[in-house]
């Protein structure tokens, strides 16, 4: 089954709430009738109506979306927090003398971002895919902060002169690593919400739901 | 604070999201770039963006609206549901004479069908005015319904050639009742969030929140 993007989601979702509150009323209203003229036709009709009511009640993947929806959203929000921690970090390194560190933060940043684009394309396009590379990008980062922590502690412990740069550049490595973590859950629920309904179709192919 | 109808709420919600999308980006590239050139401008504008994203973040009215549309939903296909039982009702009274008993079905019916016409147009507008009369309507039901047990138990008493026919207009009555109860749910649901917010806003003002 292909999967409907995002704004064809949310569309769905509130076409279905208006079709459902016409098909409600129209049945209610026709088993009334039916009742007081005797009219076993439109009895059946009834039945039917409430039938379609069902296929289009709110689904396990509607509330799936809107789950993820709400966690991303949190989620972005949160790596806005760690940008402001970095800028924090750069002020008050202000009057610091500058140095160069033996760490790439420049090429860590722009994978970072890479991420975050990437996740938020891919639950515009419902692409679980391309949800999956950027879980494989987090590994990288990972790395990454692995190497910045070690390297600069060296740094730190033989140049006692420069542990203020080399902290902060501790420090902000760890803020990245975390936007990381962010945009990694973003790729998450991405792919919970194009996944989840193959793995329900499966099930129900098996006989099991 | 005008509040936004059903089809403007969704899409200011994608809108947000979006919004929020682009905004945290763009955050944790320049705190990186101003890291790295030690730009305080820069600094302070990551400040403002992040500023920013905490002002679109998905609010607490907007969750409101999100549970409303689910609950809306359940009670759609609940009002469903009790026309399908009138509709079975109907249909096991095919054999049965058909009698003039003294209650007037047809009107209930009427009502309960403007009830959850009411609703809906009340919840695409956002309109709690519109919402506030279903709540009045509801309670003539409970009366309406009230009368018919009293009549037709009594009915059932005294000619019990018909009790199958009342029986089942009892029953029909109280599953209109119950549709009613469904359509005052979604009113509610319309009143819980576009008053909610009026509410917090209030607070607000007090200077409690």
């Amino acid at each position: 089954l292909p999967r409907i993007n995002f704004q064809q989601q949310l569309v769905a979702l509130k076409d279905k709430l208006l079709a459902m509150a016409a098909l409600s009323q129209q049945a209610l209203e026709f088993s009334v009738e039916a009742y007081l003229a005797g009219d076993m036709a439109l009895c059946d009709h009834v039945v039917e109506i409430e039938a379609a009511i069902n296929s289009a009640e709110t689904s396990v993947d509607d509330l799936r979306f809107i789950l993820s929806v709400i966690k991303i959203n949190s989620d972005l929000e949160r790596i806005g927090d760690q940008a402001t921690n970095i800028a924090r970090r750069a002020q008050s390194l202000k009057d610091a003398p500058r140095i160069s560190l033996p760490v790439d933060i420049k090429d860590m940043g722009e994978k970072v971002g890479v991420m975050i684009r990437t996740a938020i394309q891919a639950l515009l396009e419902a692409d679980a895919k391309l949800a999956e590379s950027v879980l494989a990008m987090d590994d990288e980062i990972d790395d990454m902060n692995r190497a910045v922590q070690t390297e600069l502690i060296e740094v730190m412990q033989q140049h006692s002169l420069f542990s203020e740069q080399a902290l902060n550049a501790i420090l902000i490595s760890r803020n990245l690593e975390r936007a990381a973590d962010h945009a990694t859950n973003i790729a998450e629920d991405v792919i919970f919400w194009v996944r989840g309904s193959d793995v329900r179709h499966k099930l129900s192919l098996d006989g099991v739901d």
